[in-house]
């Protein structure tokens, strides 16, 4: 049985917490956050707190916070001399807690939202250590909760945590504009729901390159120049251009 | 019995094609291409011709050639009294073929790639015609193809091709990007797939703009300048400030 910390109450916490209870061999020690009580969206049979300095012994701490939390709150943990700390930051360093004997990095390469049940089993996870020994536990435990463990140094992470934001957040984002032209134009959003998901679905059996499709691929002018004259005024005007000059490139 | 004749060899004829010979109460009579014999990936039942003139008659003609040929191929086509001709171009105007007495258009709101199957019956249709009687027939086939049929006009169509681009087009250039970021850093794109799946899949859940995450959220300017530096030198840099922008207004 591993004893489990977790820091923070947001979503990756919550999704992790989830993962955590509905794990036998794992137990959820304690969650800590800064808020008197723990947030409702949590299972409410966690042992919570809100004091840093009562955290009960640990064999792995997994801090969950905002990158520029994680060095002020990870210096406040008392550790075992056996107890690793974790963050589960993309893009920080695993020297942010080299104020500790034994640390490490557990980052889920997955978008996290509280209304959204996920399967933990199937996110890539992406490891780290400052040592062999303190890297097979937090293997070991990683391989609990996912079958796609990797390992990946500081330097790998960010690019993984770089191109996550490509393939999530601004991927998110072209849907937010796609939504705002049809809001525009009175057309039930709706309709792009089966084309949205086809197009992740394509990339189960093509290469992204394979999939790519439309106006900028074919260097099709005059749909590039209609859809220019639609975006008159607005700012995505610009987004438009410079995606579509990335495309055009493709082909060169 | 509906009788059918297709134009084009394209992904969109082909998709089509497939979806027609599924269907008990189409009879797809023709296919019509400039190449000499029918392309080894259609169905190779399927009457097959190279001389628009030697069409048979039909009651719906599907146009799925690139826009800028639509309305030269269907100055050619030979129509009966009763027979419908229609292209299925997003951001084409139905008066591309208002030299026929009958006409519309048959909007498939989907992005199609040869090596992919894909389930007609999901698909939105757009469709529009020049008389309510037309449209009424037109209906009736899209309706034996797809259970989302939907009626826009020419300006609304634009309008949906235009957020089609973002939603696709746009979304699996953000893909393109993030794998050679990681092909660049030796990492198996692969490790992505889940957070592609995911960012669709939340979709249906939520709204994007309740589904948006990321640095540029946040506003947490310092992963963000972590990232602009990684990008130094590659013309990535000017999309990522570009779509950061955009999203960081979204909090505002």
């Amino acid at each position: 049985m591993i004893n489990i910390s977790i820091i923070g109450t947001g979503n990756v916490a919550y999704h992790l917490s989830n993962a955590c209870l509905n794990n036998k061999e794992i137990n959820l020690n304690q969650l800590y956050g800064r808020k008197n009580k723990l947030p409702v969206k949590f299972n409410q049979s966690i042992n919570y707190t809100s004091d840093l300095g009562s955290l009960k012994p640990f064999d792995l701490c997994l801090i969950c916070v905002s990158d520029d939390q994680i060095e002020h709150i990870s210096n406040k943990i008392k550790a075992e001399p056996y107890s690793i700390i974790l963050h589960c930051s993309g893009s920080t360093s695993i020297n942010a807690l080299n104020q500790h004997s034994n640390f490490g990095v557990f980052y889920p390469v997955q978008t996290f939202s509280v209304g959204k049940k996920i399967d933990f089993n199937k996110i890539p996870i992406a490891i780290e250590s400052n040592s062999k020994k303190n890297l097979k536990k937090i293997k070991d435990f990683a391989c609990l909760l996912s079958k796609k463990v990797i390992e990946a140094n500081s330097e790998q992470r960010q690019s993984i945590h770089l191109a996550a934001v490509f393939a999530s957040n601004f991927t998110n984002y072209m849907r937010i504009i796609a939504d705002e032209i049809l809001e525009n134009n009175n057309i039930d959003t709706k309709v792009l729901d089966p084309l949205s998901e086809e197009t992740a679905e394509k990339l189960k059996f093509l290469n992204p390159k394979d999939a790519q499709t439309g106006p900028a691929l074919r260097n099709d002018i005059k749909t590039m120049k209609k859809h220019l004259n639609l975006l008159k005024g607005s700012s995505h005007q610009k987004i438009y251009k410079i995606i579509s000059s990335g495309i055009i490139k493709l082909k060169k």
